[in-house]
């Protein structure tokens, strides 16, 4: 089957990691088509730039000429899913769901740990609207930037780790989700430091939309309409 | 004081008669300046549409040259406030919110009934993130299109007044929101008829605008942080 | 138009303080009249002061002779509400609603911060009643009694300033609700201090009162059915 | 033991009633002391008579000289049990809790049917308070006013079976709340043809009172702390 | 009446302490039959062992040959409730939701003192079906392992007290549950210290037992219906 | 891998049954051992003999020689895998939650249809403890016992279609979840006739084992710690 993972930042180097991530949690004969948006932001730090990036993402994947069996909306607490789900028949999962789906499945109360405090009100955003707040323990942010999380990876799983620790010792957190795209590659290490699972968004997504596939499951429409035919001004924007 | 009120879709027409709707319950010394978003759909009747209309209501009042003392989004179950709110420091209402927030000071529960069952899914997620779902007795559709209720009055009214009965006798509701902003002139009428208060979305987001700007109160830029000076590819995009 | 302001306590000095906030906020065009109820405590501490209190303000207002356009009820978590929305067809409006309501539009999570800890499992019951725990990041004290408001005032804006900034920095709060009538003129001051808006009940209340009477807007009878006519051994009180 | 059981209103024939239901079930070691407030409404049917009848309940057991083990508040729905909690450090229970909490023990989801559906607003606040929402499957009316309950005894039980049958069948109810201290006597005959168990509130109520007396359990001066001794202007006001 | 009392693990001891405490708050007229089961743990501390005792439970009290008139299930945060109440039509009751039910009539907000940390997954669960998490304020936890408590009755009080305090002070607890049925002896100690109420959840059962046999009410067959007769394969198993 | 799937009845035709669903959606790569548990109903459809069942496959599964990477309960709405989660390292995945949450990564509210009526109540349990009863719309019965679903296929598709009808129009749900392992096999001809996606339960648990094991992901022993070594009376039972 062939995934699409869309970045949702303009940063080919994000979305160069996203894809090494996917690839490395897909089935031998899934094939990963990491996508970067034409406009928006390098890094999507708030619901302004989220807003941006979810009409950016629509706008590359509506654009692609190969078909796809799913879609994974590789941004961390950001906006778009409902409207990918109207455009497209095959299932397309967020890394936010994906995330905290998979951490209800392994442990009882999950802990985000995010790049910076600005971000927290738009992933509490996602998870009341997925429905698992009631089994969230915690919002941390590391203040690290998204871009600076890659600069310096040994700061940043420092300071993730503190926070993950907090989470589980303060806030009664079972399992912990990296809660930005950029963090894909720490999970080990954070597990390894805190002593509980640490679930990666791009991996729980890409695992994801594979189980969907395999399922024969795709978007229910009476959910997610497709867009009525009609004459949109300026579209694509890209 | 001076409320921009941006209608979310690209009918001029629809605009005037927001404009017209929102002057009416303004106080004298209130100007009221309604804009039109560039690009995006004619009738927004989904999240992608709804996602698109948020960027271009962004793009177009971020556009703006003249200070203004609050924003309206005038969209019901339209994306964009928080993103409106990170940009702006003047308070922003979205009418959705300023419709469930009006209803509860006047009522226990209320309903409502918006154009088309497609948009049932987007209003019922926008009532969540307000919080106020608990006090929401149900959401109806009276199936017709956005366009169409200016085109026809009469059976849009008699449509409306139909689901709204349901909603008082069935689902125990006992205040009715207009879902949808070109219903603006129906809500007396469907008062009248059904004999339980009826709130209009754009009526109740510029009285609360109004409300706000009298208290000096100001958009909490720590819920709604402004965004970091930063490049954004293609921004504007209008 | 014009608003009856009720003060929960019998102190004649706390009335006026409220009538000068309601008028400081009010249009040139609103009329305030503040009223003391006949009988019950100086300062409202607790439910059963509270439900004195409601029965008081009910028996006050309705022994008003000129007409009136709506109602606020100014204390902050007292009984009262649906009592005298089921006496009048105008809106009431009750403090602690108005301030809720007004928070959420202006931020995401707020704080309540009142005079004693003793009040706060009132206040607790009025905001679940309203549907908006959900969005209340914290109820603190300041532990001044509301006699003692006035009586020193720097000593009270000075704890309310640190339960304020706690709420923020501890809870997630980023709107502050002065819960207390008493503390009516301290918002300015807690606001600068602790750098997010800080809204005032009296003043929400009476510009929400506005609002709703601009909106041709009145209580749902279905919601607050008036009374049936029968005896009352005893009515009026006063 | 000597359990006070009030009545709300002020028709001497219901607290009779209540008297007989309370002693029907009681210990006999348990001394039922009923009691009818000096003023207010003869039913209460109304969140202005009831709060009316709050008041007067704690003006009466108040004033009651010989020592008591318990108060029952003896009114469904009503106002006042926080109140009562204040002034006395003896366990107060009100009869909807005690029903809600008794209900919750026996089956999974209870309904309430009560007399009039003017008084369902003021039932749902309670639940909501007590925190029992969750399990309450609806909240239905007979349409019976309180005071015609006992004039036709037969009509009242066809219309409560009536309404307790549709709870069963279309709400999924497995337990019926009769939601009247009138309906007292009901409770059994209901059942009968129902076919789920039927609590009657007084009986609850004053079966939780022992068991809370047994336990030695008093109100939680933390929950409800005593008023602070303070003049209180035309106290008491029977 | 008689009440049997079902321990949940296999130390006689335990089911020893568990009649004296039932015993105590008992009426002269109802006998207390305890019971021990056949198989399953020393004591219970986990889901693994908590479910081998709900079906140790049902096959020991199923295998009683004199009728009775309720069952207590006397284990903290333990399963089987469910399942006894459909064996039987006599009333069910648990000393989780005893306990939780009876907090909530005398005060706001209950904490839970228990044995091990490893058990508050499950007893959060159990507040959860019951549907009485919304008054719930801390669950905490002495780290005492059940056989110890009695052991070292002391050591068990003392640190109970402390995590009591916690929960009053920091947490917003007005009344204490102790959270293990073997901690029945030590409800008055801590209740001196800590100056709120404590419940003990095995005289919360009993006396709850007592006031549904007095009420004539018997578990709601509709919402647990028996067993329908079918060979089930190694039953009973003790 | 190696997923051990483990039926709940003692009906070895369920069990192949079980085990051709699985394998049917299992990767190639992926071993399915199909397990019987040694006591207990052949088929379960109520608590008692639900917990019978928990204990039952938590006494198979422990007794197998051969390593395994997952665990699979393949009963819907039954207990055990809180207790299967502590007995071992490796996922643990039950049917319910699986479909629960498989649906709303593809639609925005399920409904159950299921083989009893009986069955409801421990269903709605199980959703309430995973969090995601908010997104359930109906739960409903196609009132056939679950050893005749195979017996006549034909009348059981028949009966599931019209409930899933039912919950689609009238209770607006958009996904459907077979609420029985024993309805394996009807997933696409309900999904053809009803038009929104159908999950399967047991396909479901097994693509999310597959999805947590590809993720190197291990139940959280923080949320369900490994059971203390202590002797367990009569254990094992099988």
């Amino acid at each position: 089957m062939r995934i699409v993972v869309a970045n949702v930042n303009t940063t080919e180097a994000v979305t160069e990691a996203i894809r090494q991530q996917a690839v490395k949690v897909a089935s031998d004969t899934t094939e990963i088509v990491a996508v970067t948006p034409d406009f928006g932001a390098g890094s999507v730090e708030g619901n302004f730039e989220s807003y941006l990036a979810a009409v950016a993402v629509m706008d590359r994947v509506s654009r692609l000429e190969e078909p796809f069996d799913a879609v994974v909306l590789a941004g961390f607490g950001e906006h778009g899913k409902e409207g990918l789900a109207e455009l497209f028949d095959v299932p397309v999962v967020d890394i936010t769901e994906a995330a905290a789906h998979t951490a209800c499945l392994i442990g009882r109360r999950y802990a985000v740990v995010t790049s910076l405090r600005r971000t927290l009100g738009q992933i509490h955003d996602r998870l009341q609207l997925i429905g698992l707040t009631g089994r969230c323990a915690a919002l941390r942010a590391a203040e690290i930037p998204v871009l600076e999380l890659e600069a310096d990876e040994d700061r940043a799983a420092t300071r993730i780790v503190e926070e993950a620790r907090l989470a589980v010792e303060d806030d009664g957190a079972d399992v912990i989700l990296l809660g930005c795209a950029g963090m894909a590659g720490l999970a080990e290490r954070v597990e390894a430091e805190v002593g509980v699972p640490v679930v990666d968004g791009v991996a729980a997504a890409v695992s994801l939309a594979e189980a969907l596939v395999n399922q024969n499951l795709t978007t229910s429409k009476r959910a997610y309409p497709t867009p009525q035919p009609k004459p949109l001004k300026g579209w694509p924007l890209g």
